[in-house]
């Protein structure tokens, strides 16, 4: 029997809750078609940092290496570590090393889920940029604690990440509408997003079955809220990508309903399947988070193993769940009833 | 009688339609009120730098010096000049050299006016960082043209500059519900955004009557969509005040419905005050552009000059005006219908 490693990173609050959850689907649906799922999980995470001084231990990235996947929860829990070390020394890094470069989130209403917006036909598939820009980590602070203090930060794009996320979108933008929306700021950030730009014009020559349109990350942040039926695939820096993949979640009905996969397209690293949703702290352990994000990523991953068949399957049952009114209305349903909906439905 | 000299900048495309009209308003709301508007005004544009060279005469700045206050229109038309040649040259140094580093954005919905989302109570107050961080100008491209090139661009945040314009933030807030949002990404950007935290840190400390909660960009624009009920006063840094100012215009309604005012809260140097939305070359000069936002931009140059009467009197005609339909609905109504009823109900 076909079998698939993959490294479990339930991390911290709600993501153990959500991962437990998702991981009963996918094991089910794998067993049922065929194939099999083995699952190695680690503990890193705030608590592990606690004890251990370390969001992982020093392999763990060659540890994460051997796998074909990786299923994350939800990295953070504020209280006890600053986000800036725990999420610097766990997701932030995973994506970097495995150049886990297409952020791909999709936004659409599931069945039965009412979004905040009053027009409802959407159906948008965001690619962030997943490596570098402004999440580079590059800056630093002088005069500390003065009057004359002075903080930079610097965001660093290179022609070789600028290009494959944009080759990337292109790519998607070809096998979905035709439709590709570029988001920079070049009107006020005259390096980096004009550079951007002129290489989105650059390989919209190479694609003219693609129609390619520039927005600001401003007009773009009204424009998925006014008119959001008029996006297909939209490629954006990693926190302009950020920024909206949120906004993308909002309108979608909330964070219990956006999944995502920080893809390696090479394929010379594995990659990882993420809700987008954070650690929740407050609602941590109480079982009442949300695991349809977390199972959609499970879904992903195994589109991306090569499993569509099975893929299609998951997604089907979360429809199912939720067009029942299961899971639709954020804080309603507790995570197992939701888990039960959905595995009963898987069959 | 009581005159104020204002500098009038049309700009491009329906920057002169909306400065007009609400030129008409303004005038006429001074005299039935006992002063008047003395009005300059300067044809810096994009057609000024096709014949000049340059955006505004190299005096421009102190030539606007001089003034109680500046109206502008709106700057830049990319087919004829690039964005970052045009705004650079104009809009951007304007609020730099005259200190305007508090950009005061009002989102709540005019009576009749439908905003995209089902609920419709919220009234935002936004405070935008205007001088300096994401906008700072500061980068370089290196190996240009080449496989190997790379673009930065750095954000520079000083603490003069921070604190400024949180300590604003916290002033409005004490003067409306005594809530305050702070906007940082500190998760991801650990140089400039744990800086404007701990600054807000330390100055909750001096204003113990303002709740203070930081929110991080990402959570900020879902929550201007699913809870805007739930939010007064955000401040926010130059970049992401941007982005949630062009978010709270299309929830409440659109472009058309956005002004803003570019304070020097020192009286230093004049302000500005111009409507959020661009230049809109597709729609130049056809006499369909919404002058409501140039309207209620000119309102709060009323206040600001200590008008605060009349500039009442004027966001009353403009809600008479859109309860009864008109101008309520974006594309519907051409410009002087609207601003013959703002005039008529002014009296
Ligand atoms: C936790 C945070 C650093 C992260 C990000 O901004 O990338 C998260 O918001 C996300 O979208 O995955
Ligand atoms: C035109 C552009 C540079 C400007 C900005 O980003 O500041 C505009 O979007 C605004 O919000 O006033």
């Amino acid at each position: 029997m076909k079998t698939y490693k993959i490294a479990l990173l339930p991390g911290d609050g709600i993501g153990r809750d959500v991962t437990a959850a998702a991981w009963a689907v996918l094991e089910k649906a794998a067993q049922s078609n065929g194939f099999s799922l083995d699952a190695t999980s680690y503990p890193w995470s705030c608590d592990y940092y606690l004890e251990n001084g370390s969001m992982m231990p020093a392999d763990g990235i060659e540890t994460l290496r051997s796998f074909d996947a990786i299923l994350l929860g939800a990295v953070g829990w504020p209280a006890k570590v600053p986000d800036s070390v725990s999420l610097h020394g766990l997701l932030l890094p995973i994506r970097k090393a495995f150049v886990q470069y297409a952020n791909i989130r999709p936004h659409r209403l599931l069945p039965g889920v009412q979004g905040p917006l009053r027009s409802d036909g959407f159906d948008i598939l965001c690619i962030r940029e997943n490596t570098e820009g402004e999440y580079s980590g590059a800056g630093g602070r002088v005069h500390q604690g003065t009057d004359n203090e002075v903080a930079v930060e610097t965001s660093i794009f290179t022609r070789t990440g600028v290009e494959r996320i944009l080759r990337f979108g292109f790519e998607k933008a070809r096998a979905r509408s035709g439709k590709l929306a570029s988001v920079t700021k070049s009107n006020a950030q005259k390096y980096s997003m004009v550079f951007w730009d002129e290489i989105t014009q650059k390989l919209s020559a190479e694609y003219p079955d693609v129609e390619v349109t520039s927005y600001h990350i401003d007009a773009m942040a009204a424009r998925m809220v006014m008119a959001p039926d008029s996006l297909d695939v939209v490629v954006a820096s990693n926190l302009f990508g950020d920024i909206l993949t949120d906004l993308g979640a909002a309108i979608q009905g909330g964070l219990g309903f956006a999944a995502s996969a920080n893809i390696n397209p090479d394929r010379s690293a594995p990659s990882m399947f993420e809700p987008v949703h954070g650690s929740a702290p407050d609602i941590a352990h109480l079982g009442i988070a949300n695991p349809i994000a977390a199972i959609w990523s499970g879904a992903m991953m195994l589109e991306h193993l090569g499993e569509a068949a099975t893929a299609a399957r998951v997604m089907a049952s979360i429809e199912a769940t939720t067009a029942r009114g299961i899971g639709a209305i954020p804080g309603k349903d507790k995570t197992d009833v939701i888990t039960a909906s959905v595995l009963s439905v898987l069959g």
